[in-house]
């Protein structure tokens, strides 16, 4: 390429090193900052931000994005060259296209509507979060009127973590397995409770939680080289190059599964990004392409492989051996159900395989009537509540555990929950291509051989970065969309295994 | 004030924010950042840099410079708006005075040199730094053209660590205290080693050790609500806010000094850091008016308080108990004499009190001779080790313990060594108006009360932050300019106390 696309790459470069500075500010906020630092750490963020918007909708953008199409033109659809085009562009027109006045008066709202929140969620009080909603959802059905929708306002939202999907598809998809996954969840509930998690639920030394976590997910393949794990009270995984992906965890002392499951999670998400390839680092494209797809990998190496028995087959020796006392008299088959136990509770950051996607149900279709104003906003509670009873058999005892649970709403992330239920539909559909190229995958991972499937995975997901769309990648690599069947035929099976 | 010079304090922040942001990234590359991450931050530090510097030199920043000062005009010069133009007319016809490309240059060659010299460094090779080194006095012996000076090239780059003072003035004043010193450190030599701190080179653990220096600097007022203390390899203090001020260190197993009088310092810096007037935050006027001052404070508290008998006959019984086999049978008064032994060393870092000038002096006069050109480059070891033997009375067995110990020529910091000697002059005469102003203070640290030191150092200094220059401070605080007389009578009356 010519010194037209090289000028825009200098450009797009000199963008992400603002946001990735920015990434490590955030980064530091969560893990180290000291309480004194909160204002001076905003007021840097907010700079780095306005910067970082600035140089990506000037007009020197545009000339360079103009420039370089003249150069790039024909260009083979594949080539990091025309998909850097595609996505400059992509992102050039969503962030020049909300007048700067209305993303500086969500921002404010959000900061406002964040604080209103954890006082509401505190005090178990929807009324108090009401107002600050309202203005957030106003706000953003302008936002959605700038950004422009072909069928849904909610899909402009969607758009910005899962491009191309929308909000009829999505309706769809989870239509098809809401039924499935109810029987399924109703009919292990009349099995009565046969699984026991109470030995999870002793005490576990935190430094040997850390140290058997880490050994795991080394195993995995996550670098440490190339990224370290810290505590964070909301664990997460942040990049701030190729060469520095770091991941976060939890420790409780009382229960095994937030650290040990929560860093396999992070690890997931963090070898994605690690394994781009080299060539777009620095670049718009080096990094997961949309968060369905992120989430597949982190419930891949969470889950499936986690969670699966071929993986404890050889590492509950070693978890055994960590911890004599808590698990010495315990056999691998009792490990493994109690780590699988099915029960439907009202925390979705809690809730098991089995259930995750209800509590996803749930929060879309009340997103999609708040996006349109269908449903009154004091009507919220109560209709989730009759939403949750109806697919999870349960009613939530209070706002709290219910309607209030999460930040999202508050930070004016509406239509970034079904990217979570997406991503474990995607992890059952690229797995299901990984075992058919690989069938001898359980059998490597029974042996702590992780080798096989993270290259697989590297391959046809990671090394592309965002060159490609997750409908694309999807069917390029299974040869349909975004499919929920694989994953309901993962859940049945592995659950009559374990429950009959 | 109105709203032009509202608007530049405004611009003035947004570019302190991105150096503050820089600053956060670099304390995160000293302090977490693993190995695969250093491409990626070199990336990010220089976009910022680049960023923060278009800002401040841009024709937006003279505007609003000149716009502020028809409203600023004729206010009072103690005034926070007075103060904040003059220093922001300093710093930007600083940083407008050498063209960009030079300023490229440097840095291109500075990360060269880096390199080079501490792999020199490692071979004890001074021939290989010595062509690195010549092009970096090539670059600053241009770049002080460009910056210009009334008497000597030298000054210039003075004026970038201790704005206002001159080549001449720091060679009159070294000259008025070397001859005391060669003196002093000869007699307390000849008077034969009766010091030994064999006792402070035994083991300790390390969670002790930061335990207990957390403890002393908590006492001595550094806020850990607005900051932290982590571990470096090159231990420093850094600001990212009033509110989040950190302190490194570093801890040997083998010996108690390094992290327990390395605290001490750090926190000096700190505590200058935290104690600016809020008025002043996220200006270019909160933060230490020069390395000189600022150096006061750390050696204030390390030296002056933190190696005074007042202050051990408080912490000394703590110390014991944290570590009673080490110290439990050594009684104050040969601890005090330990952490206070003399002794001419190679290694400016590890010098006491009484030599540490003269290391200084030597890098000083060498330093002139570099600047003009009047020694040649291959003579340097030589004039090194000359001078050290005359003004030590030892010679370093090698370049490694000898001119290359040091990383600031390789960084082009010339003219900074001259700061760390004027600190400690500047030491002895504030902290003599402090105890002319309250007597009572060495009293008061021996109860392990610090207020009445902290607060007559807060509101004589700290606060200012920028707004007065070094010599302003000085001579109102004073009466004088910068002096040696009061430091050479402090080490005279400390050391005839010990040795006699």
């Amino acid at each position: 390429m010519g010194e037209k696309y090289q000028a825009l790459v200098v450009r797009l470069k000199e963008i992400r090193n603002v946001d990735r500075a920015a990434a490590v500010l955030h980064w530091d906020q969560q893990v180290n900052m000291p309480r004194g630092g909160a204002r001076g750490r905003a007021a840097q963020l907010a700079t780095l931000s306005k910067i970082a918007h600035e140089m990506l909708i000037s007009d020197e953008t545009a000339r360079l994005i103009a420039d370089a199409e003249t150069e790039v033109g024909s260009a083979d659809y594949d080539s990091v060259e025309a998909s850097m085009l595609r996505v400059a562009k992509r992102d050039f027109r969503k962030s020049t296209c909300v007048p700067s006045s209305l993303v500086a008066e969500l921002a404010e709202a959000e900061t406002l509507a964040h604080e209103v929140w954890a006082e509401a969620r505190a005090q178990d009080h929807f009324g108090k979060f009401l107002p600050a909603l309202q203005r957030i959802l106003d706000l953003k059905r302008r936002e959605a009127e700038f950004r422009g929708y072909s069928e849904h306002p909610y899909d402009a939202f969607l758009d910005d973590y899962e491009p191309g999907m929308t909000a009829s598809r999505v309706k769809k998809l989870f239509d098809a397995h809401k039924g499935a996954l109810v029987s399924l969840v109703a009919a292990i509930k009349e099995r009565g409770d046969g699984v026991s998690d109470a030995l999870l639920r002793q005490t576990y030394d935190i430094d040997k939680q850390r140290a058997f976590g880490e050994q795991m997910v080394r195993a995995y393949g996550y670098d440490f080289e190339r990224g370290r794990q810290d505590v964070a009270v909301h664990p997460f995984c942040i990049t701030f190059s190729q060469g520095d992906v770091r991941i976060t965890t939890r420790y409780n002392s009382d229960y095994l599964n937030p650290a040990l499951f929560g860093t396999m999670h992070e690890s997931g998400h963090a070898m994605y990004e690690q394994g781009v390839d080299p060539a777009l680092e620095g670049t718009p494209l080096s990094r997961g392409t949309s968060l369905g797809v992120h989430e597949s990998q982190s419930r891949l190496w969470e889950n499936f492989v986690g969670r699966s028995r071929p993986f404890w087959t050889w590492a509950y020796p070693q978890l055994q051996s960590t911890f004599p006392d808590q698990l010495g008299g315990v056999d691998l088959e009792t490990f493994y159900r109690a780590i699988n136990r099915v029960a439907p509770s009202f925390v979705r950051v809690e809730a098991d395989e089995a259930t995750y996607n209800l509590h996803i149900m749930v929060r879309f279709e009340i997103e999609l009537d708040l996006v349109t104003g269908a449903v009154p906003l004091e009507k919220v509670p109560q209709l989730w509540n009759e939403k949750f009873e109806s697919y999870l058999g349960i009613v939530p005892p209070s706002n709290k555990l219910g309607v209030l649970q999460d930040v999202h709403w508050s930070s004016g992330l509406i239509g970034y929950f079904p990217t979570y239920a997406i991503g474990n539909l995607l992890t059952a559909q690229f797995y299901r291509q990984a075992l058919a190229a690989h069938p001898s995958i359980p059998d490597e991972i029974a042996q702590g051989k992780f080798d096989t499937l993270r290259e697989w995975m590297r391959v046809n997901i990671y090394q592309h970065g965002r060159k490609f769309t997750a409908d694309e990648l999807t069917q390029r690599l299974t040869g349909e969309p975004v499919e929920c069947s694989y994953f309901i035929t993962y859940l049945q099976e592995k659950y009559r295994d374990i429950y009959g």
